[in-house]
């Protein structure tokens, strides 16, 4: 009988091999539990597009493709047995998981996802050219580069602002570029952003090519909306927060207004067994650091679902298994 | 004017070196944020007393002693200011935190708690001197060393029972050492372990002495309460689950009946301003990972009050500083 059938089902599927599926991975082997990671690409999530990583406690400063390859030997080292494929569907009939990897179905007491969240892009010129290179999605990330420097963000949203005053006390000027004649985030936010000495507001503004050499990006050319004119700034970086879109589709929970799943302080979804952390969940923060402490505590939780569950199973014989 | 003055407060003073709080100093330093960084001894907490952690996320195996000089190294890298020194009370005026250091007082606009919280222990003789050398306190972080093997816990409330479901996956024998008749775990967790086939029940017994040799712990004496018997017991470890008490007693705000700080989501506790991370917070799950997270969290929020309170403290005057 092949581990995951519907008569021996996995202890835990997670799916996602970013910071938060690999933490939940490790602590999950360690305790002994079968676990399998489900993959669609390549591990590491977002840092794998990522230039520098400065924050993650232990590593002062390390390249994404570093931090990657250091948490795969990391894996590896406890083996963890992982299946690149891409999950269709998770369903739950009678107290299992059937997780969908187009035919086959893979059986599971309890599911971790980490499936992460992608941020919209722009869609202009130059914008993929220069991801890591002067583009960023992430001003805690990668903000602490650009000191001293002129930036553009572009967004008018709760995150654009924060980001915006967040930024304004690293760079020396920002440009914030808004397609809108007034800003969208929270009145309190907006305040707060409006008193920045150093931000200039491009309202009714959109970017339109990013510019950039060898060295990275070195100006960003905007286009009034209703007067298309053009205005070249001259500017290191580019911060765009224009919506972020979880991974979650594939799941049925409860999630917010923005398709972030909804979890108690354990990562425990409104589905009990299923699981989430890191980017796809409605955290708090979206940081390495904070997805690996969420691994870490849905795989503990994980493992007292299984020991619950498996006391209903297999109620009269052996616990163990 | 020095910072720390009444009139030149600092942005955050962090209280405790280990992961949380240097993960907050990391954080905070990276955005530019005024910190001040009060440890009482070593930098590390309790992983600068731990043998090996192999559930970082990208350190496969390391010493606790190696994982602390790392952690040092990435803080030193940024350059945040450090005090050793033991935090008597911690006081708010008017809006500004003061942190009483003996004679001294120290004001910050925000303060992030990463105190910690040292586990009870049994005070018999062989315990000190084999502390991370086969007498543990806790099952995740070190149940995978002791596979295969025999291992004794003591304790009955429901941590203890937790770890010993957890350690029952993982080891070949368990002894549960019990002063009482009965475990004082909630009545769930009684009956899953009681049905766990290779947990040997020693009720109203005490361990009294804990062997060992340079290899590390060999054996354990324990003793009737009632009949003063004294019988050995063959084992490579003991883990010992009778309590664990925070270092929260500076500190005045809501805390849960053990004296642990309550928090929300974002690490805030019932004092605006005022953030608990890691193992001195009501957190699910003590361990690294965990604390690293929570740290950053705390340290963007703590940011975010920061600007706040400057539109109040400064307001007509320009935000930045």
């Amino acid at each position: 009988m092949k581990r995951g059938d519907i008569m021996s089902p996995y202890d835990v599927v997670i799916i996602g091999g970013g910071p938060g599926g690999l933490s939940a991975a490790i602590y999950a082997a360690r305790a002994k539990m079968n676990v399998l990671l489900v993959e669609k690409a390549g591990l590491g999530g977002q840092i794998a597009i990522t230039d520098v990583i400065e924050n993650y406690l232990g590593f002062p400063s390390v390249s994404g493709a570093e931090l990657v390859s250091h948490f795969e030997e990391h894996v590896k080292s406890i083996g963890v047995p992982t299946r690149y494929a891409y999950v269709e569907k998770i369903s739950k009939e009678r107290g299992l998981f059937l997780v969908s990897l187009g035919e086959e179905k893979i059986s599971a007491k309890s599911v971790i996802v980490a499936s992460g969240a992608e941020p919209s892009r722009l869609g202009i010129p130059g914008e993929a050219e220069f991801i890591g290179r002067g583009v960023s999605t992430c001003a805690t990330c990668d903000g602490p580069f650009y000191r001293g420097r002129d930036v553009v963000i572009v967004g008018g949203g709760d995150t654009a602002v924060k980001e915006a005053i967040y930024l304004s006390r690293l760079v020396s000027k920002i440009y914030l570029v808004h397609r809108r004649d007034a800003l969208r985030a929270e009145k309190i936010l907006q305040e707060r952003v409006l008193a920045r000495p150093n931000i200039e507001f491009l309202w009714r503004h959109k970017a339109v090519e990013v510019k950039g050499d060898a060295t990275g990006v070195t100006g960003v050319e905007v286009e009034g909306v209703d007067t298309g004119k053009k205005r070249s700034l001259s500017v290191h970086g580019i911060f765009i927060f224009v919506g972020i879109v979880p991974n979650t589709g594939f799941v049925d929970c409860e999630k917010d207004s923005g398709g972030f799943i909804s979890t108690d302080e354990n990562m425990e979804s409104s589905v009990p067994g299923l699981f989430a952390v890191g980017d796809c969940r409605d955290t708090p923060l979206r940081q390495v650091a904070v997805s690996v402490g969420e691994g870490a505590i849905a795989a503990v939780r994980a493992g007292e679902h299984v020991a619950e569950l498996e006391g209903k199973l297999y109620s009269g014989k052996s616990a163990s298994n």
